[in-house]
């Protein structure tokens, strides 16, 4: 017999609400496509009362044709002391037309006094005149019990008030959430049983991540027979985050046996992952588990000789499974295995010659005395790779540039560079401002380079790291940069060295360009 | 009755596994004081014969005056089918004069059989012979069981005697890893009291991190009965990370009651995450639980209206207790209380006036939010501080500079900058060249400054960090640059942060020679 957990995301809404993501119509819309392709039953739009945006967004996502999700609204009970048919926040969930409302209501008698100030009873008719009403108008109801874990420490009989509320006047899901993020798996447990004990109505659980919890969390409650759970696609979430999708549909389904999403929609667990990410203009996080491009990367000698062996013995699950992939990482540690293994991956030998192998790993081990770190930037690998077992031909020759930065004598700053480039016999000369060198020069060779290659546009830097080799040096030491660029479908890292800070930013932009050309073309 | 959880540091070992950090000595030096200033009571070192540079780590180590902590090195049981006498690996931990010896020895038969490939009897002696020899050498030994879980879930009897062959020859702890990080908390109980049920030997956890369960993998096992547990600062290591000291701290000793560090030592714990961050040069996670700078901070209106009213009603510890902040506080009592001490050590404000301590707090605080981050760049604290105390006059005067750097067609690269600065009326205007353009600015400064200072002459730069403090903007970000520094006497860290690098370079300059003539001036 299958076992079933219905999977809720709250990503345009709770994760909406984390430090630095803000976002438009058109990316909850985007986002929202990428969760009915990953087959997510319900996910949660917004709180239509909230702003103007959240309306226009129920208005467009409406005439979408979804293929698998339930859109749902999400409110909260009426105000205090207000009948519940003049409350205009409440009156807003109807008005989205969605087949499912979500409203919050408060478990906890501290909130109830402290911040709503009224007796704990009129907080229960505010629940149970909030959902009744909803429900009259035809709508599902699903009730958030807001702080439901520590209202429970503190007033148990009080919080289960709450949800016997809920679920008297019509909800069809009571969720029990963790709000602050503070509770452990065997407090979720115990309090998850006792529900269960008085209450028949069906769970779920809402969990925080603030104590590096909320996955444990969830499962938990799951083990204590939740059949819903909340969360978002990569954590995201106001302080710490909310429960991480990404982690939780692979632990429920491929470790615990439960239907979650189709068995063939898993395998797009990480291009999800990635795709929410570049939307919500967030770097992804390499070391994120599952999906991150870490997470199946063998670093040190020991492991990567017994990956080569048997995969099992130092990877939890086959990263096929979730969209991911096993990368074997050269270093002064990995060998001549690791290099045949790549090469036959990427098609560039397929009979893994191992005299290749060992010349293009002296090519490394020499590039690596002098401070390159491959594994550090597999894109500047790869090209590095491809150019040894002479499949690489570099799209444009540089011919010069120069970076100029000032300081007058009021403070202010300028940078610029000039940058002066060939593709098939025809010269680009650029000239750019910048917020610095790096930025100047940047914009410089995109702008000379779109001339030619107009998808270099598609492409940002979202990060760059400069690490000194040589430290007695000073500042006349050798730099490594490091620099991250992303597109719509993935990121990458490419490198340079230099004595000059400018050179290796350089080396590390062009092998940036270069990796994203050579991506498109191989598409 | 007071509960005791030991805990065992892997960063400088596991830790340095994570894709991306490659530590120095000079770098796990600097990590080894901050754990020992948090008392940690064990602090892994790494793998003596792994390469030349741990040696040299031990070797220095050896003499730091520690106050707290416990240094252990580690290493493997011996290889198959050699004495364990002649096997060097296993000398070189005996070589490196560590009080405590960790050795890992596999638990799991499809190991022994694919990677070792020698029978299951040959593998118990490799165990029984490394950790008896080590142990008739006088160190105590601590026995890592790779892959525990994974060995114990195939074939649990085995497993279970690998562990009895360890305590029986002696080791003093023994460590159940799961070192695939595929193991679920509830597995992890059952597991855990199967070996007490079988074994008296006191117990430890070592997690990983590839089901974002690490955290709850280890309090799990705390809550079964296991005595140490390993991890490391930030969750770093190979692949997902290791269990993240960071969260298992606090919510060891604050949710649950036991003692790990000194209670006044766990305020400190955001400050050694920090720490720890940049000297592996790694980006701190914003939304890290209880440390990040995003952990106690409130975007949503509901929230802030909330916390206004009672703090509880959206934190779940008090941040203050480890050391991080609420982000909606204009000013906080330890802060202010550390600043009126500095500025009575300083002698700047001998009678500790809790006004000026205050609007110096509010100082800070603005720039903090601009991405100054006072805590990495102690030597321009202390400048900002003299500077807002009204104690300081800076030696100099700026009048302009400009940094040239050109690549020619033949690929020659050119750094040139010129400075113009006054002092006591007196011009000088310097060129110089350089490797780069910081470089040429420093020389430029230098000689510029010798004139006048020809102190400036004893001291060098020896190491700077770049940081992209809001990766959105790519290349356009806005960039903190550290600059470390040297004497004959000691070493400083001075900060500057700018969108421009240079820009950002040169304040980081200004604040190296300005607090090299003030503590000469102080002599």
């Amino acid at each position: 017999m299958s076992k079933t957990v219905a999977l809720y995301d709250t990503t345009m809404r709770d994760g909406a609400q984390t430090e630095g993501i803000s976002l438009s119509v058109e990316d909850k819309l985007q986002i929202f496509a990428k969760l009915d392709e990953l087959a997510i039953p319900y996910v949660e739009g917004g709180w239509p009362a909230s702003n103007p945006k959240e309306l226009e967004f129920f208005e467009r996502a409406k005439r979408l044709k979804l293929k698998h999700s339930v859109l749902t609204a999400f409110g909260s009970t009426r105000k205090a002391n207000t009948p519940v048919g003049k409350d205009p926040q409440v009156k807003s969930l109807l008005d989205v037309e969605t087949r499912v409302v979500t409203i919050f209501g408060k478990s906890w008698d501290l909130h109830v006094r402290e911040v709503f100030r009224v007796p704990l009873e009129e907080n229960l008719r505010m629940i149970t005149e909030t959902v009744a009403f909803l429900k009259k108008h035809g709508v599902e109801v699903m009730y958030d019990a807001e702080h439901f874990f520590d209202g429970y420490r503190e007033n148990p009989e009080y919080a289960l008030k709450t949800l016997e509320t809920a679920a008297e006047s019509g909800a069809s899901t009571l969720i029990l959430c963790d709000t602050n993020g503070g509770s452990l798996p065997s407090f979720v447990t115990k309090v998850v049983q006792a529900v269960r004990e008085r209450l028949n109505t069906p769970l779920g659980i809402h969990c925080h991540n603030d104590s590096e919890l909320a996955v444990a969390n969830s499962v938990a409650a799951v083990e204590a027979g939740i059949v819903q759970v909340q969360g978002c696609i990569n954590g995201y979430g106001e302080r710490c985050g909310n429960a991480n999708l990404c982690s939780i549909i692979p632990v429920l389904q491929v470790k615990m046996g439960y239907a979650c999403i189709p068995a063939d929609r898993l395998k797009h667990l990480t291009e999800v992952s990635h795709v929410v990410a570049e939307v919500c203009n967030m770097r992804p996080d390499d070391h994120q588990p599952f999906v991150g491009s870490s997470a199946f990367a063998h670093k040190g000698g020991v492991h990567i000789h017994a990956v080569l062996k048997s995969s099992s013995t130092y990877e939890h699950v086959d990263p096929v499974v979730v969209g991911n992939r096993q990368r074997l990482l050269i270093s002064e540690m990995g060998g001549k295995t690791t290099i045949q293994a790549r090469a036959k991956a990427l098609k560039l030998d397929p009979e893994a010659d191992p005299e290749k192998a060992k010349s293009f790993l002296q090519t490394v081990q020499e590039l690596e005395n002098k401070g390159y770190h491959f594994e550090a930037a597999e894109g500047s690998l790869e090209l590095l790779m491809r150019r040894a077992y002479k499949h690489f031909k570099g799209s444009f020759e540089l011919q010069k540039f120069s970076v100029l930065v000032e300081k007058a004598p009021d403070g202010s700053l300028t940078s610029q560079a000039t940058i002066k480039v060939k593709v098939d016999g025809k010269v680009e000369h650029r000239v750019a401002e910048g917020d610095g060198p790096v930025n100047a020069l940047d914009t410089a060779l995109r702008k000379a380079l779109k001339e030619f290659y107009p998808s270099v546009g598609q492409m940002h830097l979202v990060d760059f790291k400069v690490r000194v080799l040589d430290s007695q040096a000073g500042t006349a030491a050798r730099v490594r940069v490091l620099i991250q660029s992303q597109d719509q479908e993935k990121s990458w890292w490419t490198m340079g060295v230099s004595e000059n800070i400018i050179e290796a930013s350089w080396q590390a932009l062009v092998d940036s360009v270069e990796y994203k050309l050579l991506k498109d073309r191989n598409k």
